[in-house]
């Protein structure tokens, strides 16, 4: 198991974090997903390790953005 | 058709105006239902005018507050 963290910026409400979360869990191998809409913290857990690629896709098509670390 | 301005707290994003929109559209006579998210200012065209406990009821559903003019 993985579990890394992600910065997502543009999320205001739980509105904004079911729908990260929704998008994200539609990666192969994501199995938990937990987001904190004040920091913006979106923390993954994955069967393996994720391309990044495919986060900020899932992010950006939740409508919000991955914020460069 | 009646055309009324309420003021709603609490809606931060696009997300938020959709489920107030969405309550609103449930009370019998609304037609339609526009959402300015920044002011706070939900205008609602129906065909009578329309009870304000069953538009404040219809608001809390959503998750939202009606504020008081």
């Amino acid at each position: 198991m993985v579990e890394t963290t992600y910065t997502v910026s543009g999320m205001t409400c739980g509105h904004c974090a079911s729908a990260v979360e929704k998008e994200l869990k539609t990666i192969e191998s994501v199995e938990a997903v937990a987001v904190d809409v004040e920091s913006g913290n979106v923390t993954v857990s994955s069967a393996q390790p994720l391309e990044i690629a495919a986060v900020r896709a899932a992010i950006d098509e939740a409508g919000y953005t991955l914020q460069d670390s």
